[in-house]
């Protein structure tokens, strides 16, 4: 589909959880001419742990810099070698991030982590997404805006989050008060990238996106923005002043944050004053480089997924609880972002790798690769085995990260790949359980298009995820697809393209490759997710009041059944 | 204590699940001056499986056979290394076995696997006391006992087993009638060793035991013996005459099953014409030998646990729901024997190191020493796991086949030390619900004596089983006190002691290491002891209708406290 534009590039630049990826981008046709991952060199695997409490993970904010001026500067570098590219052809450059992942910073934006005072304090540090240790925070959030005639709650699924922005200021303020004292503001990764490349870090210049603003800060325009001081001082007077620091309303990424500094612009090898996006989250980023679009769900599968879909802000629409949040904007101008998610996919087969199964056990190469191998052998429900996703709590639909993860039906003949099965199978449960809740509020999945190195890479996993969610799944073309809609947003910003969906028709797409769902494997399944759901609800809410005396058994009859035995 | 006998040795012949293993004992002091285990060639640690169905455990009656001849042979020749020993001070010679092991035998008591015709019919061999395929027709003689008014039920638990007799008799006839109709009885394996070594096996001539008779076959003198005709035919009309088989009503183990034959004698380098005591299962002679008598408890910790204790028969004794039996003399005479169990202890650690955390993985040397040394730094609790103990069933006091393991808990950082830490103390979990039921029903267990090899060899599992249970821990002085305990029915048997409890004022002791309880560490168990329970009635008992949205967050509390966290 290419379209007779001459020679422009793009630039996206994508901040994961342990590492970020700048991405050099064509905008006649999607190619991603080159790119250059930078991981973050603190801490286990770019993130700062606490051995006492496993809720506890952070980041330093001087690898977010680094790894900025590193990667861009390499990816350029390779760019360089492809016939065509010159550095002046980039119109523009986005960012996306992790998020809620809350800096602390002084009267400039700084963040205070970078102060020799504060170098060696965890709590002065950026506050990843995954950092559970405001659990309590939340739930007092929860409880207080619950009972605020304001509504706080519907447009983020009913419940506030541990991981969200509130409940990490909160929690500062309760075990690191001098970190609180010194934070003149808490500004969201996903704003701080694009500030600190173009010089508008300071509280009074930075333009946020809403994206962080409306799914984790509690911004909503039917509220006047962010939350209003006196619910604000229920939780705890000291928050209120937080509220009140920005001087401009979030916007959507279509937006300019500013124009790239020229001496960044030096060291990176750019051309100064590039037009750079407002920032948003990876995961909105990405589905846009995957194509989302009304009636399309895109998965984000990595160490967590974001579940991210569209809906068009003239139709109607319901709070649907449970969500991450319902933002007009947040995705793409015009229309509402809807995100859900599971707090751990990839995270979960990996630590089953690194703690029960590694390399040493399933023998030569790399441990998913034969733990696939010997899990796609096996039938649904062969194992016995079923298995709740939730080591690292659950996003969606629970919103709970005081949850933890179940393994049921073990034998003294359970091996390690039907276990590392069940996990996989988990993990496509939870993420159906989504969808149910998606399309019981009256949205439509009419496909799924899935994205990361898992979607890519293990066609097992997608063949299982087809199979529990009884419909077809598409793979992305791209294999950025978050570094890919941040150059999107990086050339609409530029006026490369009027809008998304424009910008899109060039650049997004899909493999040939559908995994279409394997009827005996879903009806299989479909009984099994009887049973999951049993379990998702006797664990995760308060209101079950069914039995389970039945969950053993019928797993014996189904593993009895689909293994031929007895016969 | 050793009183002025001139020396005389007892030899016991103990068959395990794996192995056999022949005990040489000086009856003045209970030195064991020798011993030999054989373990079995056939199968898969000498069980034969069907990977179709793991409930499937079969044995090779021909390795009984060659155990005896190999490992009598070979601990007799050690012990002759011994000075003052021969052969002609051997006094008598006792039998133990797992059970319930029932054969199909011919018409003259041989078993019908070692015909060519059969040799390759898993039907036609041993079914082993883990064999779990019967647990339909368990289920079905439940039912049909439970409305029966003579009460069969009453003396072994209130359910029938599937690893039980009758079970396996009525399984055998539903899914391979060939065998069965060439079955002409069907003979426990530790009545069958004692009967093929003094050429006894013929129904008419064959001396059973009260203790597999009394605990898996229904045999009590309330209804006159074996269950009633009216009460079989019910079941399957085939199964009548197999109640009637046999001519000499069982007896206790104080009892001679006959003399030892020339020829096996010419064999083994023993004295022809033995005395060879009536056999019984391992558990039952393993308490003797390390001590059992009313108050105490004597636990056999192995790939499962038997847990025993005997009650006088003079004394008033309630029917106690879940226990595998109550039965009079099959622990000694003139006391009742009371039988409970987990389906599987050791076994879980096993299953545990073999497919998810080997030696490969923990570490040099033995996985299981490794893990042991990093589970045991830990404090309860601090992991946030708990398990349930039902990767093979729960025998005691859910009597059911059809349950399986079940962990909660696991985080991102749960590590295989910290599983392994959790499944152990699932077992402790285990045993306090058996201790506990004992004396909901009027029993007193003023002391546990723990023997096998995992007591023997792990303080960290025994301190576990202390604060768990907050009761005193001793473990047996000998390390093998299944075959001690046949040793001493053998030198009762030969004449050299009167009773049980006289000989095991000579014999029997406890070590002098005690594992007492740990205050705080029992303070902690206490409170999760009430989370297994939970889980231990929500997935195992048709009765619970309680909640259990409680139990990851009580877990992650608990955690959170004992790691000191959050301060």
């Amino acid at each position: 589909m290419a379209k007779a534009l001459s020679k422009r590039y793009a630039i996206g630049v994508d901040y994961g959880s342990n590492s970020c990826r700048a991405l050099v981008v064509d905008l006649t046709n999607g190619d991603e001419i080159a790119s250059h991952v930078y991981p973050y060199p603190s801490g286990e695997h770019g993130i700062l742990l606490d051995p006492k409490d496993p809720n506890l993970a952070r980041q330093n904010p001087a690898d977010y810099i680094d790894g900025f001026i590193t990667s861009v500067r390499k990816s350029l570098a390779q760019a360089k070698k492809v016939k065509g590219f010159s550095p002046d052809a980039v119109v523009g450059l986005g960012v996306d991030t992790t998020g809620s992942t809350p800096i602390p910073v002084d009267r400039d934006g700084m963040p205070l982590a970078l102060r020799p005072k504060f170098k060696n304090n965890l709590h002065a540090h950026a506050w990843l997404w995954k950092d559970h240790t405001g659990h309590a925070e939340a739930a007092e959030i929860t409880e207080k805006a619950s009972k605020d005639k304001t509504g706080y709650l519907a447009k983020c699924g009913g419940t506030y989050s541990s991981e969200w922005y509130w409940s990490k200021i909160l929690r500062c303020k309760r075990v690191a008060p001098k970190v609180f004292d010194a934070a003149y503001a808490w500004v969201e990764l996903a704003d701080f990238v694009p500030a600190y490349v173009t010089g508008t870090t300071a509280p009074e210049k930075i333009r946020r996106g809403i994206c962080a603003a409306g799914h984790k800060a509690m911004y909503h325009e039917d509220w006047g923005g962010m939350p209003k001081a006196d619910f604000l001082r229920k939780l705890d007077p000291a928050l209120v002043p937080l509220a009140t620091r920005f001087t401009h309303p979030p916007v959507s990424s279509e937006n300019k944050a500013g124009d790239l500094l020229p001496e960044i612009a030096k060291q990176v090898g750019l051309p100064a004053g590039l037009a750079v996006a407002v920032g948003a989250f990876d995961a909105h980023h990405g589905s846009v480089g995957a194509g989302v679009k009304p009636g399309t769900l895109v998965k984000i599968i990595g160490t967590s997924t974001c579940d991210i879909s569209v809906w068009p802000l003239d139709e109607d629409l319901a709070d649907i609880p449970g969500l991450c949040g319902i933002v007009p904007g947040s995705v793409q101008a015009g229309m509402y972002g809807l995100e859900a998610g599971q707090s751990a996919v990839g995270d979960i087969f990996n630590w089953f790798v690194r703690h029960l199964a590694p390399q040493a056990v399933t023998g030569k190469g790399d441990a998913h690769v034969n733990l696939t191998r010997q899990a796609e052998q096996l039938k649904p429900g062969a194992s016995g085995l079923i298995a709740l996703d939730w080591n690292n709590g659950n996003r969606t639909v629970l919103v709970d990260p005081l949850l933890t993860g179940l393994l049921v039906g073990q034998t003294l003949h359970t091996t390690a790949a039907e276990i590392y099965r069940a996990l996989v199978e988990s993990t496509a449960f939870g993420a159906l359980t989504i969808i149910n809740r998606f399309e019981e509020h009256g949205l439509t999945i009419k496909e799924v298009i899935n994205c990361g190195g898992i979607a890519e890479k293990n066609a097992f996993v997608m063949q299982t995820y087809a199979d529990i969610c009884n419909r077809p799944m598409k793979v992305s073309r791209s294999a950025q697809t978050c570094a890919l809609g941040a150059a999107i947003f990086g050339a609409i910003a530029g006026g490369a393209f009027k809008d998304v969906a424009s910008a899109q028709k060039n650049i997004t797409g899909t493999k040939a490759k559908v995994y279409r769902p394997n009827k005996r494997a879903a009806a299989v399944y479909a009984e099994l997710y009887k049973l999951y759901k049993q379990l998702h609800d006797a664990f995760g809410s308060a209101g079950y009041t069914g039995k389970l005396d039945n969950v053993m058994k019928d797993l014996i009859a189904i593993r009895q059944r689909q293994r031929g035995a007895g016969k």
